[in-house]
């Protein structure tokens, strides 16, 4: 085992207080990586103080890492000492079931093992990348190409896969498209819809972001707190990528999607949504679930943004600023993205 | 313009009175029709009672239409007088936007005049089956197979369309499906899902149709009263179509459907559904609506339910049964689709 310094949640909503965790020995398809940095997603949050049920405690969060391979197992061909990786929202899955063989990992029928908050499947609590060293499985590491700034790279490894795998499988290549919010997750979809030929028009709740928004390639942006948005937009969009976790009027979105388009949702709100036949069932509208994306499809996802120039935009904290930005980000004040700067900070 | 005996309701829930109508004289491509029996669509009973918002009234229900052809007009070579044939649920649409083009018309995107309670182009209020005869363009009449019972066709051409469609989008063939309820759409869903080559399950409020769910090509019957079906069948459907008009606990139901799995919806409850972001987020399932299907595509259904020996269920009335058999209907004590004898019962 190696020791190896974190920041824990000692309990529920607790401040973040800097312990000591234990990384097991490198297996022989293991890589142990030194953690750079480690952006805060939302998720981070709600689990933290315990939104979505019951957490493991101490926990220690963290699933968008971006690191340097520090030594690998025997048996790693894909990686070497300094290679520069990351690693999101898993480190283990059956491997063997409908999803695994698919390359959905994320989907996995026998319960993925979550980067955090998690258990492997020999019972260990699993500690994300709120620590200064990680030890993953080579399947769940991915490559950071040369080109890309590694701290705006790490968002990706949760926000970037999230976004970009919905806009694969609906096709966003010309099609005239929105995006519901301008987060974390949103901000980055703007930039990848774009890239990928999309007509992207954001919907967000105020324009206090729109001279952002066009910059990143929006083409068209409206404020959903003007009624007028949704008369004008009736009926005009292939799909919707909704990537806002609050309570939103599911059924006016639904009538700003073609006949046969889709709503699709990688929001996650507490509260269920209202939503009548009337607003799906005439047009034959979709109401779809996005969750994440597998490994194979978060390296096409790094690739890509590599080859188009792009990283989130972020804001790069130290460790004594994670309260605040937890702040910021539940209030929607960060922009785009907060990123621990775990090298230089987590220190003893 | 000729005369007509029709059976219409003077105001908002009136009981049926006979009445004289007036059909239009024959246009180059119009076709007209003796109508010989009209299915009872529960969406009559609907509309009727303006459950769906104002009704255009006197209302002449009926879209469940079987007749003969009794006169073309001199552009119509699709069909002659004595030809066998059904109109559905509309008798035009503007021919020229996306939808149309695509052969959906009951998607037309410069709405598509419905068989009766709509109005034509030119503002003419329609007026249904629950008539004599019916003068309809050439293009929204279909072709009864000549093997076909007339009468238990009559609800395949709305009740059929309905079903078949999505089965045949969702590709039923060799699927594990689901098919919740067991009235006028759902004892069809089961026959066409069978031949299909579909594993059906039928999920029922209780097991009093079991027998014939069975003798109808299901695999499996299910009573949803019973907690215990929705933990059996978590995680197994590749898709449910639900053909209930009614509130349903539509979380649970999701839980059934595999990973990227549907939730097929015909059923068009006046009240909206609840539905948790954790119920199709997590494992990618889809809410999809379903509305009618288009004129080729029901041709190929009536040429298919042909093939396979399929007509409804039907319990034949006279027009002094109508009442009662609203009221069954609407208590689900139809076995299963009640169809009036218009040649034989509408008479002077």
């Amino acid at each position: 085992m190696t020791s190896t310094l974190a920041l824990s949640a000692p309990h529920p909503r607790a401040a973040f207080e800097k312990i000591t965790i234990e990384r097991r020995v490198l297996r022989a398809d293991d890589v142990l990586i030194d953690v750079k940095y480690a952006g805060i997603c939302h998720s981070d949050i709600h689990q933290v103080n315990e939104d979505w049920g019951p957490g493991n405690f101490p926990m220690v969060p963290g699933h968008e890492i971006a690191g340097i391979v520090a030594a690998v197992g025997p048996d790693v061909t894909k990686f070497r000492v300094g290679d520069r990786v990351g690693v999101g929202c898993y480190v283990d899955s059956c491997g063997h079931c409908e999803s695994c063989l698919r390359g959905d990992e994320q989907l996995c029928l026998n319960t993925p093992v979550a980067t955090y908050n998690g258990r492997e499947y020999d019972g260990t609590l699993t500690y994300g990348g709120y620590s200064r060293s990680i030890v993953v499985k080579d399947h769940f590491v991915v490559s950071i190409p040369d080109t890309m700034d590694l701290a705006a790279t790490a968002p990706l490894l949760c926000a970037g896969i999230t976004v970009y795998a919905p806009l694969v499988r609906f096709g966003a290549a010309g099609k005239n498209i929105a995006i519901i919010g301008m987060g974390g997750l949103g901000h980055v979809a703007v930039k990848i819809a774009h890239a990928m030929g999309a007509i992207v028009t954001v919907l967000s709740q105020s324009l206090s972001k729109k001279d952002d928004g066009l910059a990143f390639g929006a083409d068209h942006y409206y404020a959903t707190s003007d009624p007028e948005t949704f008369t004008a937009l009736a009926g005009s969009f292939d799909f919707i990528l909704n990537t806002v976790s609050a309570d939103i009027p599911l059924n006016d979105y639904l009538s700003m999607i073609k006949t046969n388009g889709s709503f699709v949702n990688i929001g996650f709100p507490s509260e269920p949504y209202s939503l009548h036949a009337s607003a799906f069932v005439l047009q034959q509208r979709a109401i779809v679930g996005s969750n994440v994306g597998g490994l194979a499809e978060t390296q096409r996802m790094l690739d890509f943004c590599a080859e188009h120039g792009i990283v989130a935009e972020i804001e790069l904290i130290g460790i004594d600023q994670i309260e605040d930005a937890y702040q910021r980000v539940a209030t929607s004040r960060v922009r785009y993205r907060s990123v621990i700067d775990i090298a230089g900070t987590l220190v003893a």
